[in-house]
């Protein structure tokens, strides 16, 4: 079943995502979602193909990246009827919180959560709306680590796989919408 | 109807608020949505109160403010089956964008949106988790007919009524689940 017709979700949904050239920097084409959550039909669609391909429910919370990942992972905690983790950077998050460094191309990147924002043994699907490199769903799932939860798996709408993000991500489950 | 039981959605929904005394600074009391988000039910409730409080629901986008607003603005754009507009801060967004500059207590802070986030004429929902001082609701409210839309309303979780932020919102709709 892999036809790319017109009724395909995969196919409306990549009609919806802008590439914007030379953005942020030059030779790099950003791939843009906010066409995608302006259309009401495809957003919709969107969050329920996500939630289709995640077979098996049996996890307990979806964590968020700041900030297009709690766009993308609020809408299917609705629909899925899971907690939300707001996944923050350095300083936003008010009450007692780890943090983790990590590397991105230029400097150095901080992400933060609440030590109480999953209990010890739950299970927690990290979810942003683009997988590249893979450092910031992998510093998520360290954190997630870090607070005593495991890591259930990944959800993102875009897959740059010629990035291979999804090698430093490990065995985890890994669920995507559109790769380019 | 105003009973306040047990099964009342406001009265579940404050309970699963925390109050964070003396943040982010000293005599300031920090209302934390971050418990209410972890709960399902309670996150799910809270959701669909929302969408019950706007009685009419002839508008077209929801934009939600960055960060907060994205994970309320989103599951409620998600339900309300419309299209999601993101509000964000200054240099976030990758496509040709309006800017607007507001005070707050301390300094000033942008934001900014789409140019093409809205078509001219159509009627938009401002989301946010809080109403405080009014001050980051009006900026997006301007940025809003900025870019030719008209604002619809405005929903919020929790509404900080001491601060009478809802006199610089003017006549819009103000729908809140929650008030201190």
């Amino acid at each position: 079943m892999q036809s790319k017709g017109s009724t395909d979700p995969e196919y409306m949904i990549k009609g919806k995502i802008r590439t914007i050239p030379n953005y942020p920097k030059p030779g790099i084409s950003f791939r843009d979602i906010t066409p995608l959550l302006k259309d009401a039909m495809a957003f919709n669609l969107a969050i329920d193909a996500l939630a289709e391909k995640i077979s098996e429910k049996d996890f307990d919370y979806i964590a968020g990246i700041e900030a297009r990942g709690f766009i993308i992972g609020s809408a299917l905690s609705y629909k899925l009827r899971k907690g939300f983790i707001p996944i923050r950077k350095k300083g936003k998050l008010p009450y007692e919180k780890i943090g983790i460094d990590y590397e991105l191309e230029y400097g150095k990147e901080t992400l933060e959560v609440h030590k109480d924002a999953a209990e010890k043994g739950s299970k927690v699907l990290i979810v942003d709306d683009l997988l590249a490199t893979g450092g910031t769903a992998k510093a998520a799932a360290q954190l997630i680590t870090k607070i005593g939860a495991k890591v259930y798996g990944y959800a993102f709408v875009v897959e740059l796989s010629s990035l291979d993000g999804r090698k430093k991500l490990g065995e985890g489950r890994i669920i995507y919408l559109v790769a380019y």
